[in-house]
């Protein structure tokens, strides 16, 4: 017998599974009123996916009550999210692409990265666009429950500092996870209306409104146009989205607690707060450059930069012009930029604002340390003290993440990428942004023209990103496999 | 009254000066010899730098005990480094350069760094050619010292994990720094005359073998030749130079202990051993690759990359060949190479092995901590117990390094240097390493056409690289200061 009971997990999993093949009929219903034949593509993929789904499902009754131990946990999330890619890449097949390029897409779509490896988005059929949209909401929404539920839990990568009270006082995971979910669901489906309205009231038709509320709020960045957001040049619709793309990177447990009356919930949590100023700092300065630079309208410069920052920072990925080429300087900042991300239990990815608070906090510590050695120093973090295993988790994670896209960047340049290349689209895969730097994975680029290799590499980045990494490191180690 | 008292430390500056003044001579006599009118260059900075360093001497009379106080060995490490490079860089200005280029090869050369402004060094008086070899022999036995005496007793960057055992039974720094300098100064003078023997003894002038047995032993890196390494073929003298890089990058704590009788020193010291299996299959694996792509002979493939890899690793910084033609693969991996550093304890800069391995001990703990929350995991690094205090001193250490790295390459970038200029010009500098990438920085360019500014960051990011960052970032600590 093995170690741990997969059964529970597999019930899970065929239960998603089925949910998923329930999901790809929404696209088929949009594509069979648009008297579109690609409609026939989704209720195909929603058969096997359901045949599947199903009989796992039926293939492990259990019984008893239904509780998660903690390796099982860590297995269901990997094995989920690998689960929930697999079977969202059908519906692409329908399209031509191969299943390589079927795959790139899905898992670039549910880790809302946004790279994307399809042209000429803009003759697709709306199914097939609605669908690269609704699989960044999904898997936004699946990223938030589980930073919020899941990962503290699980204490990866120093997430245990945002125990939230209800994880606090239970040893399992799912009986408060169901309150907590349908809180976060909620918030998550009103945020998104609301963007689509305020997009639709402007310059949008309904369906660009609905699908780029989908990918702003997740934080994903898959536009339903070639152009990305440059397609949309209304001052009004640009800051729109530029505020709601911070609306998805902020840490929805601040909108939680604000709706259960803590009135100052935002202003008070200090990774919004680091956020917002990073942000504003960093979007001034570089208006200022271009305003001095570039000879560009100081608001125009604004706009642009605050847009395009924004959409770097929270790992969203729209871009509503060409930043590179903006100079040398932009370029290299954007690329620092790549490494920033939103807050932790929002839809965003890469390092996270909290992770560099952490850090300052540390080294502040240390530098103090050399002056007085024994002095005796309390790393506090906003109103809490810093759990004294979250120093070690933090930086763990940091030297893993950069390890990673040391490792990756030089697998990508063995296919023969140039520096520039590797090095982005390495960087930009793992912190789930999208666009990377250069003519092929840049802002006005596209993956597809990647070989094979790369578009699997680049796979394996996106999810180890999104999950973590750590998440999914502990499955190769072989003390996790012991009984 | 200031906090600290500064008189100690001035003296102690003051006679360092002196010593410089004194070293100056040599090269006057080697010019004068020669009938070189250079000379003259060399006798007017040193009665400067004579009188500057003999005034500082006289002014600050001192009774009592000599002891520095933590914060004063701060004071006088930042401050001895930036003194001598900027009477270092008065001969310099003999040539023709400006006072810009002229700090920026001395300080280059004081950081065993090895980026050089000067083109046409074949062309040079051999004095001005023997003053930069000796900058680099001096700065690596500067840093020797103060790695292996002062910096465990500072704490900085988890370096307390090599107490000597004398610096563990002191609370104060110089009574044993005498004894263990002698060693120091022994074991480097005698692996450089073996070295300059040997490369006598092959294809170099008595002149380069001397020059280029400076710069090797040092890990620095200048040549006397505008080609470098590239200047010898002889895969006898490529050889000699690999071996002797890796003597330089060894810690000198082990050749202390193996001379004190302890025959397993070099097998047991796990940095040693970690660099060597690090050079071992980076050399095999890039060789098979230039073997298989580019139809190179295997062996001379191999010495290839065992020189390169070698020099980039042990932050040496000679080319033997134009590796940024090698593919897009190479680049990629000595922009990685660039990091990895050689053995704390030796002259070598950069992240360094112990650093590497004992973030490796971390990941794995944390990896066990996930799978089991409640187990305890000991730390261990080779026969020791990692101390309590180490994980988050190198943890820090590691983000600091990348954060300034980051920062310097955008300010780069800010004078319009392209990105692979700009990351890798940033981080050969940080390192110590000297070549960067690309058609300015890399092996087969100059720093020369730079513009001044960026010299000038240049210069403080190799400053900030040999001394630890921390040793640095200290003194801009308010708290510091304070009484």
């Amino acid at each position: 017998m093995a170690s741990i009971d997969v059964t529970p997990v597999a019930r899970v999993l065929g239960l998603m599974i089925c949910a998923l093949a329930g999901i790809m009929l929404i696209p088929a219903a949009v594509d069979a009123s648009a008297a579109n034949p690609d409609w026939t593509a989704f209720v195909e993929s929603a058969a096997v996916t359901g045949f599947i789904g199903g009989a796992m499902v039926l293939a492990t009754q259990y019984r008893g009550a239904f509780e998660l131990s903690l390796r099982q946990a860590f297995l269901l999330t990997v094995a989920s999210w690998l689960a929930i890619t697999a079977f969202s890449a059908l519906p692409f097949l329908g399209l031509g692409l191969d299943y390589t390029d079927a795959f790139f897409e899905a898992i670039s779509g549910i880790t809302t990265t946004g790279s994307t490896v399809i042209t000429d988005l803009d003759a697709l059929p709306p199914g097939i666009l609605l669908w690269r949209s609704l699989l960044q909401w999904i898997g936004g929404l699946g990223i938030i429950v589980m930073a919020i539920v899941i990962l503290p839990f699980l204490r990866v990568g120093g997430m245990q500092l945002f125990y939230t009270e209800s994880s606090e006082r239970s040893e399992k995971v799912v009986p408060s996870a169901f309150h907590l979910s349908a809180w976060i669901v909620t918030i998550y489906l009103v945020l998104t209306a609301t963007c689509a309205l305020l997009y639709g009231a402007g310059e949008m038709s309904a369906f660009d409104a609905v699908n780029h509320a989908m990918a702003t709020l997740s934080t994903g960045g898959y536009s339903t146009h070639d152009a990305s957001f440059a397609y949309f040049q209304q001052p009004a619709t640009q800051w729109t989205a530029t505020i709601f793309m911070l609306a998805g990177a902020f840490p929805f447990v601040a909108y939680i607690r604000f709706l259960k009356g803590e009135r100052r919930a935002f202003w008070r949590d200090p990774q919004i707060r680091g956020l917002l100023r990073f942000l504003l700092i960093a979007a001034l300065a570089m208006a200022l450059w271009l305003w001095t630079t570039r000879e560009i309208d100081f608001l125009d410069a604004l706009r642009l930069t605050a847009f395009n920052i924004t959409s770097v920072v929270t790992t969203t990925g729209f871009a509503s012009d060409d930043y590179g080429r903006w100079g040398a300087l932009a370029v290299a900042a954007f690329l620092m930029f790549t490494f920033v991300g939103g807050c932790t239990g929002s839809t965003s990815g890469a390092i996270k604002i909290y992770r560099y608070q952490v850090l300052w906090i540390i080294v502040r510590s240390q530098l103090l340390r050399l002056v007085s050695p024994h002095r005796v120093v309390l790393l506090r973090y906003g109103s809490r003290t810093i759990p004294a295993d979250v120093p070690a988790s933090v930086l763990a994670f940091v030297a893993v993440f950069l390890a990673t896209v040391a490792v990756f960047t030089v697998a990508l340049a063995g296919m023969g990428l140039d520096l520039v290349t590797a090095l982005s689209a390495s960087a930009t895969a793992i912190t789930n942004v999208g666009p990377g730097l250069g003519p092929i994975v840049g802002p006005a680029g596209n993956f597809a023209v990647l070989p094979d290799a790369a578009k699997w590499i680049l796979s394996v980045a996106m999810l180890l990103g999104r999950l973590e990494i750590f998440s999914v490191l502990i499955l190769f180690d072989p003390e996790f496999w012991r009984p």
